[in-house]
């Protein structure tokens, strides 16, 4: 039988939802904290066995049915020609500055060539617990990357909106590059052990609706019917806009804290719905995590839903609430 | 007969949609630029013949059919006991930082004692321009000021959210002591001149859906049902929520520019919509900036709509956009 996550995924019959945490490789475990004393986010990254070591980390402690590698949203921005690096309170930093339409890529280098440490890493990951667990690749979407690209810092998506107004054609033509670089970046984590990938188009939901539909909308849905894996699509603040989001067809679509997941499925039909308490509740007493964890699979409903947060998991959360949340679903029967 | 702005708000028939910008009295106008290398952001709002005269350089250059006082949505913190200082790279930092639970205030300083700088200053524009358009106060929500009281720095809207898992009693009491003062503050400022106030609770659409009619809605409800002339509600990301503004029952909806605002005027009835075009839209050129205005006033259809942006003037707004903007509502004529 198929892995319960990519069951769930897929709308078949489960017996309970299966879990997984958004940035469940991170910052709230100890260990992880200690790996990065000594390597650097990128050096991590690009270290299969160190990518390894800290992808597996949730895994031991919290035995979620998805293990996601631990890798970076952007790193399909190296291909495309942008290196950049992590700047301590600022983000990720192009290292040399996009400047202005003519610096829109035509093409973009070998992904097999180029992130060649992601299909390592997943590779490893498939050998230590592919058969117990999904292993979840995943990339940032096109208008999220362009946002990289164009500007540093916490404006980034009022600059890439600027550059939209300024100059659409090159915006275009941007998105485009970016969107196949995406969808390659996909199917080679596909082909190298991937069940699920999701779609990080994290800040797409700050484009105003007949933007979303003439710029994204069309990318999305490529990138959906591209890859031979079933894809989760994650857009922030798309509430009252799912209809868009399910227009680009995909697998399951992530939902962030502010939609009410039960409006959600009247709303996407046939399409799976993961989500999505938000992050911060995993900081109230554990009974309060354990009662609305709950409510989120209650409101959901059975079959094709996968319990996630709403969005990454903080850097502070306390490991017992991890573990609640995860149990939640473990032990959940859906009636019939 | 009663003046344009107010008229629309109150979905009266009208000629034209009215027309005015969300902090219209900023950095986009170079005087302004000026008169802050003189004055500091919180000098400037307390002498009342300097934010008389930013407030008055937008009505100078466009003659906006509403003008809204040069002030903060913060004011209300320093009654509430949060006196307050701008930090640059950072915003808006609480004095005595809050230090949880035990900090909650019972009670607040009386409002004409704290604020008389911003009743002499809606005096002021009465005098000078109150005839000829629309004097706009306005405030923070709760769930925004309580975001800045919690902490600094652009993590606050998680951080509220954290204080509400954690402390559910305490959140409560704060929003609520909070919603009494904006109520005075904005009923003070009516008294004043005031001829419509705006609620700025920004941050709420940050709140999941059953939190934000748990906690906010009442106090929305409350601030909406107790001041004497009309009231504007603005919350960022509520795209899909509509229907819990409604229940709000402000006289208008601010929409952002994630919204579609023929689905809005669906959504909301006979409540009046304000906005909504993408602040970033002013970045392109003219005719970019008067087609895309134009369809805005078509898809909110005649009467029961405020023309404005879905967010503030970005500091470097090109002036002749703004213009353009203005005039293309001030030479629109709605069909009949």
């Amino acid at each position: 039988m198929e892995k319960l996550l990519v069951r769930a995924v897929r709308g078949e019959d489960v017996e309970r939802p299966p879990v997984w945490l958004m940035r469940q490789a991170g910052r709230h475990i100890p260990e992880y904290r200690e790996i990065r004393e000594e390597y650097s986010f990128l050096e991590a990254i690009k270290t299969p066995e160190v990518a390894e070591r800290i992808t597996l980390l949730p895994w031991e402690h919290y035995r979620p049915d998805g293990v996601v590698m631990f890798s970076d949203i952007l790193t399909v921005l190296e291909p495309l020609g942008f290196d950049y690096r992590i700047e301590s309170g600022v983000g990720p930093v192009i290292e040399d500055p996009f400047d202005g339409p003519s610096d829109v890529p035509d093409d973009y280098a070998a992904i097999a060539d180029e992130l060649d440490y992601v299909g390592a890493l997943l590779e490893r990951l498939d050998d230590a617990v592919g058969d117990e667990t999904s292993l979840i690749g995943f990339a940032g979407g096109p208008f999220t990357l362009a946002s990289y690209i164009i500007a540093s810092g916490s404006s980034r998506h009022d600059e890439i909106r600027q550059f939209r107004a300024r100059h659409p054609n090159a915006f275009a033509s941007l998105l485009d590059v970016i969107a196949d670089a995406v969808l390659d970046s996909l199917q080679y984590q596909i082909d190298h052990g991937a069940d699920v990938v999701q779609l990080f188009d994290t800040y797409a939901g700050e484009l105003a609706p007949a933007d979303y539909r003439e710029f994204l909308l069309p990318l999305h849905r490529r990138i959906c019917a591209g890859v031979d894996a079933p894809v989760i699509l994650f857009v922030r603040n798309m509430a009252g806009r799912l209809d868009a989001l399910a227009d680009a067809d995909p697998d399951a679509v992530s939902l962030d804290w502010t939609v009410d997941i039960a409006d959600a499925r009247d709303e996407l039909g046939d399409i799976a719905v993961q989500g999505n308490l938000d992050p911060q509740y995993l900081f109230g007493d554990e009974s309060f995590v354990r009662a609305e964890t709950e409510q989120v699979i209650e409101a959901a409903g059975p079959r094709g839903h996968v319990l996630n947060l709403g969005h990454g998991v903080h850097a502070d959360t306390p490991m017992e609430n991890v573990r609640a949340f995860v149990e939640t679903a473990k032990n959940w029967e859906y009636e019939n």
